[in-house]
């Protein structure tokens, strides 16, 4: 290893700009230069061009891509004006997705040589420094500062230099080589026998302050504070020793232990043992990033998420014990009560991170850490938490898509980081995920204990119909229109007057606004919608207090956004809701006795209107309202022609939707008021909205 | 026949309303007793229940059906409040569409008794009385007038009593008897050699004015004015006599003097003669409304317009003259020629119309009127003018379908009236027309001479996606959003300044109304479009200067609307402007040398935007403007996304389609000033709208 130390995360703030810039001059170099060398241990030019597995570009792409994705920021922040290849910056730009281990690449491609690309690299490095020595700097630089781009490429680049090496040390062993500033740890011994630490209760506090001083990702920021319930914890990471019972006890035969998203990828890879582990003869090797050693039995275990969750099943199988990954939760509560810290500047971490020590794993019960070892640092540690966005999560405009497409319950987070996860990786507050197929320098410690809180539904509702009517309930306001369900529910509470407002029924509520709305002044309110999706949005709400949805800006652009019900002074309102999926022409008796009856946008929705309107004041008390709000907007695929009730000729005159509406509730109601026009728009993109206007009227029930 | 002649229709102006009361009460009590007197012909109420012929109701229907008509105006006008017998009002308001003689008639009626109908006949009757003799009258009673609907109902029996009276004269023999108050002229003799008499030129002047003195029908108000050459006329009707020329030579087996829609009616109906000959052994007889007679080979025959039309291509055939059908224009010179005028109400017409003098025809030689016979009464003539509208028209709110739908080129205006004929039939501005295969007591008079002027399309188009685009483009403005492409006309004109305006290019132009805006500034205007139908449109509108069109409002309710040049002030651009079909994509190369190119919500439509923008240069002078306007819509049906110019992930960031833009045209154009926002809105019913907003630039050819 070199003897300085690699250069931690930067602070942000202070009083002295150019010491900054200097400061961030070096850290731009330091990691610059950090990643060139990695490569080094590619044995010649061909071996940059061989992939090292089948899901991922070959190196030449990684050497590349760190430098492009530095123009492409700046360019985007403004800081730059012009490109320095163009060519070479859509070559680098776009790595293969690492989303699915079956999605096979079968792109071609023309890769640059190795000598153009390093060319391209000292361009882009003078490019980046001189931007850094020139252009105006005021301080701090936090997340709308147009230099975050520049702390943007670096922390990209530091991230790229953990996953190259992954990749270097998939690569076939005659590609690489070692290399005198890459040497692994040779420290080994026999595995230490592995206890159960008990934890504590405790509460724990997550995510990043927006005024923090060092440079963050988006999905680190917001909070999640909670009680994490006692636990036990194993005292080291799993070492490849005790994962060996695993293996030889048929863990990899045995079906049963794996999950079926994992027994997939086990048929798919044909996977018997950790991906690193090289049988030789009847002797255990291990493939580290450069060479090929005797097994080390006393380091982690280096596995996907699979296979960390098949060892726990296979313990719990054979101890009785609830043994299981810990969740994200849990290795914050360890942090704690291992009295951790973040790594200082001037001297060696107190654990196997940064680059401090190794370029390797080392044993798992050389660095301790209060009670426990490696909690940070040596191999990241899976957890059985999808990654999630704290609430107060916003996307950084210039990286949008940083996090937002792994909210999709399929990426795991880890913790801890690595022998080399250096500069942000290795803050407290880092926080990665991976799909569960994925390999790292990766293990992880069990945990025994009951399942903690589950983790909230955090996923951008994509799906384009729900998100407009995500965006049409709670979102923003268009043309001057103000919201429609609000509008409605404020119609309907205010002809409630002194009337009992128990129970209100939101017939046809879709995604639930006026529900919540309805229940500022009812006791409690029911939305009942045909589409479980729609109520699924409500029950969402109700249930997180919060709802996320992505928004179509032009052709296959999106925006991020969220809504919470504190926002929309709902909060209050949660409890008082319950959704069902329902049919209003034939809805279960149970619903009934109501007080407010609304249909929303409903009627020329429905199979059969009539059915509707002819039983609708069974549900309702004497007394009661029924407030009917439609643009009457008759189509043949939601309603055949024979079931409207209006909108076409009859006896050769006209006859409105308001005529049948007469007509078929004069036997039990009466009509209150004038109809009124209530406008109501659904954005479908930027640039398109549908503008319509609904016809509201009131019906009293006399009969 | 009764002493006193059947009241005429009443002028409705004058400063004595209680006269005038009595008067209305008097014309209603006439046409109503007289209807009912009709039915008095037939033999016994079974006659009443069988159908005359397959395509219409039976007699019954006809009975309730003119006092419901009555009910059912009465209340939309708001002149009574409720209904006398909604079951009667509903079975007897609507008939068999007349439309099409293959559209065969399917439905179940449960009919009631004839004793029940006179019942409600005499309900009415009371109901109708009594508001006749109550409700408050202010004179004149015109179009907008709440006593119009009386009107209309009086005037709609009378076109019954002489619908009713063909029907009851197809019925068959045993069903109908003689009756003293329907008596059929008696005199019979030689039938007089025909012919032609110099008609010459003269101008002639039609249409109702809107301050006339008697009711009218929507479709006779107006103007149009138009100088008919010379022609010569027949000075008789043809006879039986003359059409037993075209029998005999074998007119009906020869398909050449039919054209296809003749020919398929009488392959449907296997016509061999006029329908009402009878042959009785090698006897020709004649059915009259209640008899069977002799043939009267004197009298006028009575014919379709087939048939007659059939006659003339024999008789061209024959004698090698240009023998062929008057128009609707020819018949109003006849009508001046003869030194015409509307019939009196002291003395009997000098006419067999009005049943002032028979309930059948009469010879054909009788009535001289001028130096011709019949130009009024007897049997209505064929004309060869499809029913349109004259240039005013405007649907009667409270009967808006009583001529639009015949605004379709299949309905062919008959002049002149019959022996039955009366009030409103009988006057110089009435205009009725009937599909081709239709019966009436109706013949025909033929003329020589070149064909006259051109029809005006005068179908108002129902295609919802051309209605759309029509109000899109010349109608109302909707949410405060001004003309759409008036508003990118301007901006164009404006940008233009002074640079040279000869020659401007609307690519996809739609229904055209950016081509017209553009012709007030550039000497010529091209529109192009891909679809023929949307550059109908157009077409249509530059060569008659008025465009018809409904819009959906509710269901299938709809309201009909016409837009001429003269109101958007563009009538001068009329001649300055020319439509063509084609592809944006692939322009043929004639279409260039523009000083300006106006692409209008195009690009996100095209299958190639690449094709058009890499193109576009080759088409604009140097120096000339492209505007490109677009709300960035991109749908897979339109443009495949591959062929996207922008809205997508490009090299990992977002690269919108201006950006494409940019990219596309900067190696011939520069953009002028900034993009800016302008909104749109389509309308698809009265209360559903498309609300867009397109995003404007402009780009000068540079290279």
């Amino acid at each position: 290893m070199r003897d300085a130390l690699f250069q931690r995360t930067l602070c942000l703030t202070g009083e002295d700009a150019e010491a900054k810039r200097a400061e961030i001059h070096a850290y731009f170099l330091a990691t610059f230069d950090r990643y060139e060398q990695l490569f080094e241990t590619l044995v010649a030019d061909h071996a940059y061009f061989v992939k090292p597995i089948a899901l991922r570009h070959p190196l030449i792409f990684y050497l590349g891509h760190t430098a492009t994705f530095f123009i492409n920021k700046l360019m985007l922040a403004g800081l730059l004006q012009e490109r320095v290849n163009a060519q070479f910056e859509s070559v680098f730009a776009v790595g293969v997705d690492e989303m699915s281990w079956d999605d096979l690449d079968d792109a071609h491609y023309q890769w640059p040589s190795v000598g153009e690309v390093m060319a391209y690299r000292g361009q882009v490095r003078e490019t980046v420094c001189r931007l850094i020595q020139t252009a105006p700097l005021a301080l701090p630089i936090d997340w709308d500062h147009p230099w975050w781009t520049i702390l943007m490429g670096i922390e990209h680049e530091r991230i790229h230099l953990e996953t190259s090496s992954v990749l270097i040390r998939q690569h076939a062993i005659q590609y690489v080589k070692p290399h005198p500033a890459w040497q692994a740890c040779q420290a080994t011994g026999v595995a230490p026998q592995n206890q159960l630490v008990k934890i504590p209760a405790g509460d724990v506090a997550l995510g990043k302050d927006r005024s923090a001083s060092t440079y963050g990702w988006d999905n680190e920021y917001g909070q999640h504070k909670v009680s994490v319930p006692a636990f036990e914890a194993s005292r080291y990471l799993v070492s490849n020793n005790e994962f060996l019972g695993f293996v030889e006890d048929g863990g990899y035969a045995t079906d049963r232990y794996w999950e079926a998203e994992g027994l997939a990828w086990k048929t798919y890879s044909r996977a018997i043992h950790p991906t690193f582990w090289v049988k030789q003869g009847n002797a255990w090797q291990l493939r580290l990033m450069t060479e090929v050693v005797a097994m080390r039995w006393d380091w982690p275990v280096e596995v996907n998420y699979h296979e960390a969750g098949a060892f726990c099943n296979w313990k719990k199988a054979v101890t009785g014990k609830a043994v299981r990954l810990p969740t994200e939760d849990e290795w914050y509560r360890l942090y704690d009560f291992c009295n951790l810290t973040e790594i200082e500047s001037g001297k060696p971490a107190c654990a196997n991170i940064h680059l401090d020590h190794y370029a390797s794993s080392c044993p798992v019960s050389e660095f301790r850490q209060g009670e426990l070892y490696d909690v940070t640092g040596n191999v990241w540690q899976w957890t059985n938490t999808p990654i999630y966005p704290f609430a107060g999560f916003e996307v950084h405009p210039l990286y949008d898509d940083f996090t937002t497409p792994t909210f999709d319950g399929l990426h795991m987070l880890l913790k801890g980081g690595s022998w080399i996860s250096c500069g942000n990786e290795a803050l407290h507050s880092a926080r990665y995920a991976f799909r569960r197929h994925f390999f790292q320098h990766a293990g992880f410690r069990y945990v025994l204990g009951e399942v903690g809180s589950k983790v909230p539904t955090s996923s951008y509702e994509t799906d384009r119909l729900l998100s407009e009517y995500a965006e049409f309930h709670y979102g923003d306001e268009y043309f001057g229109v103000v919201n429609f369900p609000k509008a409605l529910a404020d119609i309907a509470i205010h002809a409630m007057g002194n009337k009992p407002a128990c129970r209100a029924l939101d017939l046809g509520c879709a995604t639930g606004r006026a529900t919540f709305e309805l229940a500022r002044h009812f006791d409690h309110v029911t939305g009942i919608d045909f589409s479980a999706r729609f109520i699924g949005i409500g029950s969402e709400l109700a249930g997180q207090g919060v709802l996320r949805y992505t928004l179509i800006e032009e052709g296959k652009l999106v925006s991020y956004k969220s809504r919470s019900l504190k926002e929309l002074n709902l909060d209050g309102t949660r409890h008082k809701v319950d959704f069902f999926q329902g049919d209003a022409c034939n809805l279960k008796p149970l619903f009934s006795g109501y007080d407010l009856i609304l249909a929303a946008n409903l009627i020329d929705r429905l199979y059969s209107p009539t059915k509707f309107l002819g039983s609708v004041h069974e549900r309702l008390n004497m007394g009661g309202i029924l407030l009917i709000a439609s643009p009457y907007t008759w189509l043949e695929e939601h309603t055949k022609s024979a079931e409207w009730i209006g909108g076409f000729k009859k006896n050769a005159e006209n006859f409105t939707t308001l005529d049948g509406l007469k007509e078929q509730l004069s036997p039990h109601f009466r009509l209150i008021g004038a109809p009124r026009d209530v406008p109501f728009v659904i954005r479908e993109t930027k640039r398109k909205f549908q503008h319509s206007v609904s016809e509201v009227t009131l019906w009293e029930r006399i009969v």
